[in-house]
């Protein structure tokens, strides 16, 4: 069995693009977080695999399996042809490499189900901590000492001129108010949906936390892994709720990169009090009777911005018929449920864990990586003097601006948002 | 100790940006790879907590500073005054808060840990597959039909129609000729690097493994975590060596986002034969000798894009004086340094653990994830007629155009390629 058949094929090199110019550098394409799919249903299927054959596929499946191998053709060194020019022995031997990756995904998927099981292990070890956060911010107990310390050293690490606070009178409980709206408000992307109207609301956010989805196959979502968002609220004038929920659920099985791939979202029904509801805008309009041609005022209704649209979340592309969109509505769409994977994430990942940077707005600086420096003018130093007045007695001259990683994103340019 | 002390802050409110426009959804925002330290020494002393006080740092920390709270300001929710407008016992509540996080940051710790650990628990699992998997490649033994049956299935998946392969005569150990290098050409960011000359080199690559550092810290790296790429050769006339290695070393601490951050990497030393330096160009100059004024040619060599570079990497940006760069040139290095650790990234996450997907192609359309699809133009169909034949039969209208998830990383875009 270990003969060496001579391959005809050795010769057979498939066109090469190596004096193709990219302009990008390819930085950001591994994609880690949980992905959108395109067509939820079969993800699979539209990968091509270099076969002239078209498979069998739904109409809007097949145009895009035409679009990326017209996308394609010549771009990389894949030629159609190149796997069918292969002879038999060869083919066998790729056909038993294919099987070899079967075994590999396997494992591969094995491992994604070990990591949730650990993250789920260390949520559990997180809580108490969490239950002690929540006591400190409601004021119901006192920072300790030890603590207060550990705050310190966590403080003089990012400034080494922070100074120490009094520690005399001791620590009392003490609530910090408008905790959790302050830190929502240093989000970049929930700053943009906080209106007037909600921080009234969001002043009564006591906390915010969030459970794994049981992912045992007799569960609420039929085995599906995901996650659910927990926003409790203290008795107030606008809804009924003492907890809004937020649930995520991925798909039963990773994608092909081994990450989750979102299903949907599905969010609490909020019971709003009477003119309360904060995703209503009302307007007045007369209306005349046609019989007796008495006019009489009523109220109308209409949708308007709101951080509580959160929980009415869009609906997932397949559940949409694409073809009845225009182009332009088919791209909100697909943006408008991007934001809220991304919002899901962001609470599951940053928000929740690092609330007290949030507060505080260190988190801030952190979510500004990304953003590609070139987007930013050089500031004269005259400018931010104010700013950084210290750190300008030192310097000779200007030193050289440096911006964090660049090309690591979608950058959101700062700039565009100081157009209030 | 349970006292509610009356707050004064309470009605302090810092600016909200609600009815700031973000142009840019905030999609990319999440980094989960290992990130480039912008200052490698102290990745921590960036941030930027709120305070006006300006701590000691370098020249260039402090304008970076400067700039990030010149940038901010107005911004986000986060006004500099707020924190220390508090009052004592809430800033004490807060400290305490800042406590709990340094726990917290522990435990996210731990589990990056242990998810690491894991991850070279399923490596070392999945070992004897890519020892299968070289026997496969290289001819020593035979693919059996058990494989071949997964493989088929595996082809199946993603394209309905395809063909099983016939089996009689049955399989015999054969070699696929230049796996790696197709492979490696249907990356999209190795494709542009590997040459033509690089090819003739790189026909001789027999197998690509990875294995992670010892991260005691009794071990060659100060027990600092990172992987090693080993790129092995078959003899050649470029060559003496038989192993190439590139290391990747990451930071000991877990940046911000509990991610690893970059520290460096390092490459093997190419023993290259005489005249066959891949990495090198040769010209040819006249020179005059000034007693004799009779002329000789010397041969002068000067540095030439090449795959091979890839083992003599770029300096980390901290070993580099930034202040002696102008502008493009710091540019320039960061990008480099970017698509060095992402290029060790893709090979440790996609290209070994998937090679087989990228000899036939599949994973190149997993790999354009991430573009987005507004940088294409639609395509006529008559135009793409060829690629979409069958699929076209069965249209009564053109579909809509759905193209992968955007706004999901910095777009590499096809388009820019074609100009060849």
């Amino acid at each position: 069995m270990s003969s060496n058949v001579p391959i005809s094929g050795q010769g057979i090199t498939a066109p090469t693009p190596q004096n193709t110019p990219l302009n990008q550098a390819p930085i950001a394409q591994g994609l880690s977080r949980p992905m959108v799919p395109v067509i939820a249903e079969d993800d699979e299927q539209e990968s091509v695999n270099g076969e002239d054959t078209v498979p069998d596929l739904s109409q809007a499946q097949a145009h895009l399996l035409g679009m990326v191998q017209g996308r394609l053709a010549g771009l990389i060194g894949k030629s159609s042809g190149y796997i069918e020019s292969l002879p038999l022995p060869v083919k066998l031997s790729l056909e038993g490499l294919k099987g070899l990756q079967v075994q590999q995904d396997e494992l591969q998927a094995k491992l994604k189900r070990e990591i949730t099981e650990l993250e789920k292990k260390y949520l559990e070890l997180t809580k108490p901590l969490y239950e002690r956060r929540n006591a400190i911010i409601s004021g119901k107990e006192a920072a300790t000492i030890t603590e207060i310390d550990a705050g310190y050293d966590y403080s003089v690490k990012d400034d080494p001129k922070y100074e120490a606070l009094p520690k005399d009178p001791p620590p009392t409980a003490t609530a910090i108010p408008e905790f959790w709206l302050t830190a929502l408000r240093n989000h970049i992307g929930l700053a943009e949906l906080i209106t007037d109207r909600d921080e009234q609301a969001l002043k009564h956010l006591t906390d915010i936390r969030y459970e794994y989805l049981d992912d045992s196959s007799d569960s609420e979502h039929g085995g599906k892994p995901g996650f659910k968002l927990i926003f409790t609220f203290s008795p107030n004038e606008f809804f009924e709720n003492e907890t809004l929920t937020k649930t995520y659920i991925y798909q039963q099985e990773v994608g092909y990169s081994g990450d989750f791939i979102y299903d949907r979202a599905i969010g609490d029904e909020i019971k709003w009090k009477e003119d309360k509801d904060l995703t209503k805008e009302f307007e007045i309009k007369k209306q005349r009777n046609k019989n007796t041609n008495r006019t009489r005022l009523v109220r109308k209704a209409r949708p308007t911005e709101s951080f509580f649209n959160f929980f009415t979340p869009p609906l997932p592309l397949d559940d949409i018929n694409l073809e009845d969109l225009e182009d332009q509505e088919a791209d909100e769409a697909e943006e408008k449920l991007e934001l809220d994977y991304q919002l899901g994430e962001d609470f599951k990942d940053k928000i929740i864990p690092r609330a007290v940077d949030y507060f505080t707005g260190k988190a801030v600086d952190f979510d500004m990586l990304g953003d590609d420096d070139d987007d930013y003018e050089d500031i004269d130093d005259e400018d931010d003097e104010d700013d950084d007045d210290a750190a300008s007695d030192d310097e000779e001259e200007p030193a050289r601006r440096r911006g964090p990683p660049k090309g690591r994103g979608n950058a959101v340019n700062p700039e565009d948002c100081k157009q209030q």
